[in-house]
């Protein structure tokens, strides 16, 4: 397979859909819509493609991460409130076994004291908060990265 | 838009389709159906429209909740099961912007300790808790007095 | 005894006198005098008769509620800062044996944590929390349907 | 209705149709479809029939638990992670009222702490934990004992 | 002084004036009045005096608690809910430096969580929990014993 | 069976035998053997028949309350340090049945924090704490009573 | 108003007329009274005025703080026991909007855990503890250059 | 050793040998006599052998498990209140590294917190709980089929 | 030693030597300096001397209290974020034995909870807390008082 | 000013400067040295410019941040254990008002409980951690897009 | 008595007896035995006497801590799992009086949660954790270094 | 290298430089110095070389102790008061890789809580906590110890 092949897949968690028009104090005015165009170019620069989904269904969710393995080699994920609930979504990440890097739009350690753990931290490589869109652009030349170097 | 024009949506948790059957000592022996018309009863005394909707389904609430900001002025929530786990739902509510009640059958705070929590609470106009189906009455006609009040 | 002649006794807690000039962006800007009117309004028009007591003393309180067994059928009561620390208001509640509604202006559940826990929640019928003055009305709305079926 | 007419529902929680190929160290290497064969074959032996039934759903589970009632006489579930998390399921299984068995492959007990607390634990007949596969074994025939013996 | 004019203080927190109507499965048939009655009876086997105070007002309760400095000898103390509450009774035992009996009707400790802990408990010389007013006989023969033996 | 054939079981606990020799300011100077001459001599003050039982072994003390049930109508144990440990005293109160009095010779409400809970608290007829060799005179009293009153 | 009008309420908690008697080792030997006349002194020489209450009645506290609303610029209150379990004197001091300065004879860091917490330390513009009658003093202090310097 | 030759010890913790007349309602009628002869019975059909021991002592339990080693290939094991006071009981488990199963009568689950926690769960193969004697049947398969699997 | 001799040393923790520019609607508008100016005024009324010193290191602070025996008779302190971390301040101060002040210019508990415990508040003789630079003033005369008192 | 004038500066906490020799199995292999030889390659790219600093010492972490503010626009800080237990850094960084990022190496939260709490995270613009030494590029981009867009 | 009489009490508990064959990669190869015999070879190097005592029993460690008291100076104690759970092993070395060093094989702050803690460790002069068998020749010294200074 | 090669690094944190001074009923009357020179005197004995060193700056003990690795085989260490809040110490230990021994000069779990938990516990081969100046002669036997048996 040459490297060019790396496909990543974008994980939109629940209430994501709204974008640009939900608290935009919190979660900014781009579109979720604008988010992915933007991943897609900075996936086109960095040589690798991309494909996003977003669900408010917690159990579509884990369905996505487990075909995954077959398709992708790492995982961008934004599970937004189900980061905080979903032990379903860490196992699916666990049982894949595809590297993936957590992401959030708003800084976590900000906010209400139930938003500051995650489920997901401790068996994703990393975790990045807090920088808007530009999370989601850290989160996948991290997973690149990963990736190319084999992790 | 007249005021008769108003709409509030009417939303009901999970095995509340199950009222009637489900431990009547605890929540009743009336019918989600038999409180569904019920509440339409009173809609029209308060002249307002009012429709139902409910899923066992955390993302079909969530879907549901982000569909009513077009249609609805106010929503009456009863989360059941979910008010206590669901950080989704609180953010769909405060992602809509629509005031909204939250309404419990049984007292909670009789209840299972993990019941006295809500993650709604917060983010809601106000709540109703242990006046069996009269607790959707209160709260339709709490949410009608927001919002003809203009809050 | 006729039905008309139910009698609710309307109890206000500590700091409540000053309803319209204290922190009317919490409380809003209704007196308390002008608050009970608008109860004997209401009362009026669901043919039962009410009585507001308020006072800074819990042991006042407690002395209210032991009365009230002879002469009213059920009690409306906002206990503001008791809500929180009073057992004493607790075991009234319990002794009398009379249905009770604890109402609360604001959304206790918005505010400081320690406003969170209520002694009262598990011992009365049930709790409406966060509709300004016409959490009042609500409770006296469903004190009066509690008593009239019988519970 | 004769004895051998007994038939039980077993429920796989989320990413259990992973098995296998998930964490074999924990969850061992045995499919999913291998263990439902095994438990059709302890079935006959017990004489009584079971159906089988996986998702990633937590409201899917709801709804499979509520229609279970009017076809089964008993449940086996291995809820997974939502056993840690979904106070809906655990509402489901009181609703119906059916006799149910909690199993878990692993030991839940020598896991994150998280594991260590199951919701549903307190509303079934008995939980068993650890055995592997073997779990659900003891599982069905614990329940078919339970069902025989007019619990 | 002859030993025969020992004195000793009885007091009664909020609510115990309804004993025999509240809770009686709790607290028993016997009202205040003949438990007091039995209490003067006893005194006088003992040869000592009792005098009897009920207050639901914990301001009162203090106040009685100062004044019996220069009139007793010891007290024996059911504060009832302010003994969960309640810093300004034991500050104010502290303060008289009075041997106190701590007693109470019911077995707190079968009781809600929030009856566990007492304030005074550290403060008096022993603590007397769950014999019905007998728990007020043995708390009378407590104090007298430790006056006498000059404690 | 004549009520003078009242028989009490007085348990004594680890170190108890030391009474008298072990840190005299907290349990006072009084020999066990002391102790427990005068609660003979209570005993036929009160009419009734003791034997006094002590061990350092949890498991020979579960023993005696279990070989209580055919001989006597009441116990009065002081377990001491058990108290705070030993839930198979209590499973050992409970199966036997058999009314009991907890006792202490000190106020452990005074003592280090892991001394205020006791697993045997809510399982007794009530618990009397912190007067020394008079708290089994006491203890004695109320059982006897209790017994005598038929509970 | 010319500056020199300045008015301070000065309020004692329950327990201080004892002051002088009661645990000087902790609380000093000094009685109210002079504490008050030391008081007095020390605003003549700041040219503003001070009036002195003590009441062991939590209500008679906060009605005295809702009426200083007409009357002083500011308050220097020593809550004693009610410092740590009184909302409603904390709701009576935001309601007022007057200054406040809190004040303690004693360290309270020293002392129980329980005395570690005010519930009026977050609504007053400082806490002043461990001086002694030296604490009012400064309080009086603190509040006449809040007061000057229109805060 | 033919694999007829293995060899299971049941072990039974304190209060288990009031089985039959403890608490019925929780532990059921049948006595440990009657349970045992069960045991025995199912051992025969499982061809293999088991021996049953009862004590009220932790420390003789303790020797049990250590003389274990070299007579058995297995341990079911009723630690009953000792399940949730004793670390020897679980270093003993360790320390012979003989696979063992826990089993408990009653759901402990359904009953006091404190009796949720298992200091033996975390090393023992796998928990069975709430099954009645039907508990140590499925605690007797899985045991037995652990050790034929070689585990 | 004259009186006039006294020489207190006022100590400044971590980042107090941006004051005038950090936060200023928190620690107000004053610069160090000026507030060293202003104590060195006070300290010319008060007929004593004072040196200030500053550091944002934790072992140079314990430095420089371990250096004070010799040469003041009484410690003035801000440590700033120290306060709430710093066991060693706390130590080097209990090891010279010098009466100490703590002082806060913000309100420490209208801060987040992290700034509500302090390490020196229960060594030092007291604490004066959220009166911005007169924190200092009320300090020294607090500390000059108590020298001069000879406590 | 030009853009191309943006001046960065980097912050190396406790112990890292031991990087490359120090649990490579958690930090990585390569050595300080080499990870800021690696930062300045990537800030020519990114045409910046950035300053490395590292200390052992809370004080001068301190020190350096406040003198940062004259002349850098932002800071990556990498405060290793100070993370977890300094408030001195998280004050110095709100005084400046400089933007940051904080950067681990490691996944602090597949780490020990206390790793998994930041006194950084609340008040830096965002935090990235565990992709070893990319966690400092990924901040480095980060602050500079952050600069950049003039937040 | 001559110094050389002294006498030390080394005290072994639960699952000691099992030293060498025990988890090896905690507890060392060497067998009790050998440990004794080791001590015994120190003592002679000492001048002191020592004699070995390994219980299981709980009861019996606490008999021989209390016989030890008129032929022993100082006692050496590793109570095992004890050490975690016993209040009674706790409250029989106050009740001798006599010095005591608590020792640990393991290093127990490297081990589970709740074998942090130490219920003999606030009682005896000291405790060393972690050197394997010499920690009780570390042990011995001490307790022989304690008596001859008196202490 | 010889084994009388083997050098030790005695680390003392803050405030034990005031040693003699300080609290002697705590830490006694010994000055560091004698300290130090004892353990000169035990190393020659030992046939060892120990250095020593004391500073109040948690910086630069992490500075000593990562220096040590070139020079010393072992570190003997008495953080004093970063014991309980240094993570910066810890990780230095670890980092070096050297075996370490933890000794106190008092019992630290006879004083406040917070001196009851060590970060260095956990990563060093012991700790010594109690025996005054003898725990560092303990500590410098176990870890030359520890170092010959090449541990």
């Amino acid at each position: 397979m040459s490297e060019n092949n790396i496909k990543i897949l974008i994980l939109h968690g629940p209430n994501l859909n709204l974008l640009g028009t939900r608290e935009p104090e919190i979660y900014g005015a781009q579109t979720l819509e604008a988010i992915n165009q933007d991943l897609s170019q900075l996936a086109r620069e960095l040589e690798v493609q991309v494909d996003c989904f977003q669900s408010n269904s917690e159990g579509e969710l884990v369905d996505k991460i487990q075909q995954a393995k077959s398709e992708y080699q790492g995982v961008v994920i934004n599970a937004a409130a189900y980061t905080h609930s979903s032990i379903a979504l860490r196992d699916a990440l666990i049982a894949t076994g595809l590297p993936a890097v957590e992401v959030h739009l708003s800084n976590i350690y900000q906010r209400e004291e139930f938003r500051h753990h995650s489920y997901l931290a401790s068996v994703v490589v990393g975790q990045i908060s807090g920088f808007g869109p530009q999370s989601y652009h850290l989160g996948l030349r991290a997973i690149v990265h990963q990736v190319r170097k084999g992790k």
